[in-house]
């Protein structure tokens, strides 16, 4: 398997991205390299796992996943190798994973330390190109992620708040807006009532109240706000043909409340 | 073959965009996914449509063009596979193959209904991910389109302006303006006198007259408002080192002239 | 080898450079073309220069690097195949090289004069899908880039200025500032005190005074401006998880000096 992803806060078209995909190419030319994304704001590590967490898994088993938000570069924060479910995964042990690790407990991780897989000298500023583009190539090539480093046995994990549920209402957040002002939720179509009961939900947000849960964004005229399930299986508001993020100016954190009638 | 493209107005960097790769990399490795562009603005299936008139061609026979710019998903609009000239294309039935159908009739449209070709679940949000990117994956890998669903005798076809030509005068729109903000318009070379005749060649738009047709935009200074036939055969309005399209205020629909003497 | 490189100022999401992988993958379907950028500015032909000569050296001998800025297409400025120590350059010979080629003197040049290499028709506007693309693609197939055209003695090299060195100090320019607003410079570690001697340094640019070098950028609070050696060895100015650029209004020329104690 030789499927390699890259997921950062460079910038789109920054040449460090490339950078690191020349690191990786010289060691296994064979390597496929994915980008997931590259528009991650600048040290945005919660933006990052959001990412993660809804596109990885879309990979073939054995995918080597680098991200590289990394604001602690260079400081005594780890490097670490982690597989979770069907996955593998690279990235500062800064809470980039965090998301994907409280949905499913990491099965090996390793603290990079074992400078004989990196290149050679070690910039101070881009641990991306130096240590984790090497060794994602050398993973893709065979290497046993056991020679890493030492094992760990938790990653760091960041403090993601949780929803609150009671009988007919779910308090959850805003978990990002993405690229077309869709306000993507922590609440999962699980925690709502089955479909044919849609039509009674009332969601709120900023003040604002959409009655009725849509199927789809073509169900209800342009300009529309709406709640609906999104394609990661979330809670998502959304303005038809439009952005919900500009439109009710919300954005990560704000509280999003659903009711519905019980009993 | 297995040469896939992506056309979406997901945004650049859009991780929506690597978890159709992530489907499609599972489906068949060996698949090279190549970007079309991301950077279509949003619902725009005129802006997609000529983007794919002017790109598809130029890659090999049999590449799967996957096409996603689809206000109406999950409502009852089709999803198609079409073969157009040598390339194959899966896009919603909206519109956004209409540029490539009016220049070459479709050899074979069928209407997307074999649902063991898909993920499952289908999510009523996200079918590029959840349709089209797995039927790309097992086109590529052999399937014969026909499995795919019921023929259709045509595509939806959006309303273009067309053309209007007299005795030394021509009168078109412009289509879109490039990321340098140039202007590209609905009229062609073949339109036009030949390039002998070029110099006697007069354009207006949006108030502005250009006075002769310029080869390249090196051929007059900085700063300069020129016509010129264009890298896709089209008559394009430039400004030389700047934007066409912010000097002259002139966008999509604007109407353009060009006229020359007879007889 | 078949890694084929391509770096434009097209801008990101442009479908142009689909254009040229296209025609590519039609030559050689076993290519792999990676994206250095397409978000270099438009024709800032030495924003691309800086570019490559921080990337290129990071993919594999025998990469063919192929770059289009350029203002002139069309005109009667030359296109050029460039070996540049292990790997190979096609660009307009506008400087694009001129970076690489003063650290290393090119092995062999050649000015692209062999049309049956090309595509047919060449447009006037646009030579990389033209010329540079089909020309790499028959490079990452074999062919001898002797056969391309007529050998050249050197390449256009634009006026660098020069870091000027004397006792205890070095005063230098802003080479281009990243997508993270930090001020790349043209100092490089080489030309300044050792490690042990950094935090005797004092760095100043546009009237701002920076004590010391850090090592990296998590040594300081956030909203710190501080100067440190980059990725690419070059002295480089960054405010910690913010923007040097925007914080003291730098861009690409401003001077940069530093001192420190001799004797």
């Amino acid at each position: 398997m030789s499927i390699i992803t890259l997921t950062t806060d460079f910038g789109t078209g920054s040449p460090y991205v490339a950078a690191m995909k020349g690191v990786i190419l010289s060691l296994n030319p064979a390597a496929t390299v994915i980008d997931i994304s590259h528009a991650v704001p600048p040290q945005d590590v919660r933006y990052a796992a959001v990412a993660l967490e809804d596109v990885a898994d879309r990979f073939p088993g054995g995918t080597i996943h680098v991200a590289v938000v990394d604001p602690g570069v260079g400081t005594d924060r780890a490097l670490v190798f982690a597989r979770i479910g069907r996955q593998c995964y690279l990235a500062p042990d800064n809470g980039l994973l965090s998301r994907l690790a409280r949905r499913t407990p990491p099965a090996h991780i390793v603290r990079l330390t074992e400078a004989e897989y990196w290149l050679r000298p070690v910039s101070a500023t881009f641990h991306g190109r130096d240590i984790l583009a090497p060794v994602a190539a050398r993973l893709s090539l065979g290497l046993d992620p056991a020679h890493l480093g030492v094992p760990l046995d938790r990653l760091v994990m960041l403090d993601w708040p949780e929803v609150r549920r009671g009988p007919g209402r779910i308090e959850g957040a805003v978990l990002l807006a993405d690229s077309f002002g869709n306000l993507i939720t922590d609440i999962v179509a699980d925690m709502l009532p089955e479909p044919a009961r849609w039509p009674e939900l009332r969601v709120f947000c900023r003040g604002h109240l959409i009655s009725g849960l849509s199927r789809t964004y073509g169900d209800s005229p342009p300009g529309s706000l709406v709640a609906l399930i999104g394609s990661s299986g979330r809670l998502e508001l959304a303005v038809v043909n439009g952005s919900a993020a500009a439109a009710i100016q919300a954005s990560r954190g704000d509280e999003v409340r659903a009711s519905w009638p019980v009993g």
